[in-house]
């Protein structure tokens, strides 16, 4: 017998399956070229050449042992001391490699950050619409996520809704920018508000606040947007980071955490990262991915892949009639959906060989999310099948 | 603040670290060729050639996407597929690809099969000897390890002890083999009669208890000794495996899960570990060390190295009058201490620079260990200060 806990999980990952297994029927019917699969949030662009570069020169050049062997829980340190000089020149941040743990993938990273801060019954505070996961890490350590309703007008964080819902129990805030499913960047002004908001939490309640930022989308931002480095803006920030989208390695699992030095007990803290990192059986993030992000750190995968694909979707479902934020990173569209029933309206888009998620597995129902991290040419197949869509819901233009 | 349960896993890991910091104190005064670590089990084989072949020619001809994508939480399903042909024609196992999922090392397999099967309040058993990690995994999901005594003439699971300590809340027992730390096979006859009482007390009990066997170690067996395959003794059985010995991959985090069809609930056991392995923050094993292990299932070790380090150090050790299980797997040799105490034994031996481990880091005072994955010359060269650690302890030969 599986555990109770997992119980309703298997139910609901196979409803994820039966989505999976509809778009493999459909393909058997009108052709796999014509079925239009915007559910997942797997990386089209190919890695940079820099990435295939560094395997080959390590394996040339590195001895063997040390590229494929065990190495401090917290990842090899002259990898971790260059990505802290990438990021105390990027951003101007006062971190060492002391700051800095590698981690398998941001999802092993934020799993490590809640192992060593969360006590049972900790609340974790998020903001709609949200990755769906995070609940899933919160209850790992038997936390609760509690989520603030969205502004549905910026997608911003709900700064005003989040001072109600802190309570001394609120362990730590999590953000994720740019954000997955909106594509939304959060803005500086209200990150420095968020900052602010959590120092006087802090102070009424007399707890502390972690300030958690989730940023694998980072590297994706269009239209020259700078996206805004919260780690300095709050004394306990982590930043945990992933190179999944940022080199198009998602399925290597390597990523990192950096925190903030003036956190509260800081040194025992990051002790108890690299103790997290090994006794949750990671152990450590993969040992020759660590050694290519060493030698990858100014390679970047073509961001103008995705542009291209979010102004030509963007620009169509405007013209449709749909109503939607102009994400400016990641790779989603978050419109909304026509009807009320986010899930109806998607089971509809399945007539036209369209795969979408409802904004309901983000908490934000009423929502639908578009994964436009596909071939152009596809997306440019896929457009009569959103007019169809828009023209049955009576969208006009 | 760090979470509670942290707490004291920082100040034991922080003793660890104490040992290494001593380890380089003593290379500085003496020289690093002539500090003796015999701490740590970090392969020292090379991997096999075949490794790095796979990963050149995967590089070129394999589709970039795949190589470094998402793909199934389970793993990729080709590898899977060879994977299973592969234990199907070694073992005779009636397995497929349904029954194999791909993880994250052994580390990360235990932690999906206990985040699957283990409730909290739940027992997990194991035998004395064993690896400590074991106790934080159950840990991580709030329940327990119970530690079967030691049988010290043998170091082979003591099932007469076993007997008593299973109870209706036993949900698991976790057997080594080859064994960390002793380097002991367990024997075929031992394990069946293991299935045997196991099925008595599921019968006894109304319950289901899981088998979980961890065989790290399962490809560094000397002088022609078979190890017994346990997945088809008994229904209820995982079998975790890993390449971080059997290739000297350690650092890579590479592994699978392997389960008996006949287990109860097996489609949704399956299930759940898929889950499991996404909700920890594993997503999946490291997608280019998956292909590089589809292309590398014969590929070995050469295990002579470590039973030329094997037959050096365990002749000695008997020359200088130690008493010691001569071990036929793994890198680990487990002799008794001269006196009760191994903690005081181990800091004796610090004088002739040896660093060894106390065997109540394995649930079994009064011994020591002492990995002997390390250079020939190195080996040579430790021989003399086991020699006086003797003396200082009148063993005589």
């Amino acid at each position: 017998m599986i555990a109770n806990k997992m119980q309703s999980l298997v139910a609901n990952s196979s409803a994820i399956r039966a989505m999976f297994e509809e778009g493999k029927k459909m393909a058997a019917v009108v052709g796999a070229e014509n079925v239009f699969d915007f559910s997942l949030g797997n990386p089209s662009a190919e890695p940079p050449a820099a990435v295939k570069e560094a395997i080959l020169n390590i394996l040339s050049e590195e001895p063997v042992n040390l590229v494929h062997g065990y190495m401090n829980n917290s990842g090899y340190e002259d990898v971790r001391k260059k990505i802290a000089e990438s990021i105390q020149s990027e951003f101007g941040a006062a971190i060492t490699e002391d700051n800095l743990i590698m981690t398998v993938g941001a999802a092993g990273g934020l799993n490590v950050i809640f192992k060593t801060i969360l006590n049972p019954g900790d609340e974790v505070l998020t903001f709609a619409p949200y990755f769906a996961e995070y609940r899933n890490y919160c209850e790992n350590f038997n936390a609760s996520l509690t989520v603030v309703p969205a502004d549905l007008n910026s997608f911003q964080p709900n700064l005003q809704a989040c001072e109600q819902y802190i309570t001394a129990k609120t362990k730590a805030v999590m953000i994720n920018t740019p954000n997955n499913p909106t594509g939304v960047v959060y803005q500086e002004a209200v990150l420095r508000e968020l900052a602010q908001l959590l120092l006087a939490k802090e102070k009424e309640f007399g707890t502390d606040i972690y300030l958690i930022s989730d940023e694998p989308y980072r590297k994706l931002a269009y239209d020259g947007v700078k996206i805004p480095y919260v780690l300095e803006m709050y004394h306990n920030t982590f930043v945990g980071y992933s190179y999944s989208k940022a080199l198009s390695l998602a399925g290597e699992r390597i990523g990192y955490i950096v925190a903030n030095s003036q956190m509260v007990d800081f040194k025992a803290t990051m002790d108890a990262l690299n103790v997290a990192n090994r006794i949750l059986g990671f152990v450590n993030a993969p040992s020759l991915f660590q050694r290519v992000i060493g030698r990858c750190l100014t390679a970047e995968v073509d961001v103008n892949i995705y542009k291209k694909n979010r102004d030509l979707l963007y620009q169509h479902l405007i013209e449709c009639g749909f109503s939607c934020i102009k994400p400016e990173g990641a790779f989603y569209l978050f419109p909304k959906a026509p009807i009320a029933d986010d899930k109806a309206f998607c089971n509809a888009a399945k007539k036209y060989n369209l795969l979408l998620v409802p904004g309901s597995a983000f908490g934000c129902p009423g929502y639908f999310r578009i994964a436009y991290c596909t071939d152009f040419d596809r997306i440019q197949r896929s457009l009569a099948s959103f007019s169809k869509l828009a023209e049955e819901f009576n969208l006009s233009n």
